[in-house]
């Protein structure tokens, strides 16, 4: 599987916008709002939504899936945080981890191509805090409360997109995807 | 569909015994524990788990599910609380519902019956409140946390079997299935 033959399946545009700078090409994109199964293991959703896909595309396909696990809460909502977004947004989410006295939380995105034989993953982690407020009018979703370490305590919301992205967990989990892809036996398919 | 010719299919004992005690009927019981689909929609997951139960089992089969809304937070979990339970406990949901200042809930459950063509649906809705820390040893999950409005202020925990059921958001949904499926046209098959 070559990166740039792997359609990108994900109903938001952010995602595949962030995709796009970080990998420096263009890919080709299916708007598929894919089901994803219940679970607090963020691989095994990503590996089940991956098969989805290529069900539906019937081509080499790129999926991810991303997860905020707040330390107060002993993980949760991990990959179920799309529903708690919907639910209470970024406000609520803050006002969430600091109910806690514990506002540290963990991001990780896990990316998966796979051509129906042959998976391959990619996965990235940043440590952070959940701000007390939402700042910062930039990106999407929970960008405006996650603080990520090394980021000068800023939001993701605050940054610019290529500050987002020279430090964003969706650029980590691309370019080990990346690599994990030009070191598979399957590379040359 | 008849009811006693469904094999109820659940991972949780808890919820097995209460719908033999609730229907005066012994059900036929498989513990597959069934993948379920994220979603915030009560009856979307249902009659998905439903198709999947239908398919390991080849029979009609009866499934169900529970959601606990928090009414501070918008309706969330909703019918992920099973993973918000997993995470922190009903000490935590206790704490989580009390952060947001609104410690209303409600509780849904929903039964499908499903027979590979026709699906028929009950479901039973308890309005009530969080308590501020767990209390009693009964029941299972987050009954020791939920106060269903007309229990004399006792959560779940602190009734018996038979208190429980008197009340219970199973009960109801078991009940209203049953009357469902006797009204159904399918009911003869």
């Amino acid at each position: 599987m070559k990166l740039a033959s792997l359609v990108f399946v994900t109903s938001n545009l952010g995602k595949l916008r962030e995709a796009q700078d970080v990998l420096g090409v263009t890919l080709e994109h299916q708007a598929l709002d894919l089901v994803e199964i219940q679970s607090l293991e963020l691989k095994e959703i990503v590996r089940d939504k991956a098969r989805r896909a290529y069900e539906r595309v019937r081509r080499p396909v790129l999926v991810e899936d991303t997860s905020l696990e707040l330390a107060g809460m002993r993980g949760f909502p991990g990959p179920l945080i799309r529903w708690m977004l919907v639910s209470v947004g970024p406000a609520g989410i803050a006002r969430l981890a600091h109910a806690f006295a514990d506002p540290r939380a963990i991001v990780r995105c896990m990316a998966c191509a796979f051509d129906g034989h042959d998976e391959v993953f990619g996965s990235g982690v940043i440590r952070g805090m959940i701000a007390e407020t939402p700042r910062g009018r930039r990106g999407f979703g929970w960008d405006s409360v996650f603080i990520p370490d090394g980021g000068g305590g800023r939001t993701y919301g605050e940054m610019t997109p290529a500050e987002k992205n020279a430090i964003s967990h969706r650029r980590r989990a691309l370019e080990a995807l990346k690599e994990a892809l030009a070191e598979s036996p399957f590379s040359s398919r």
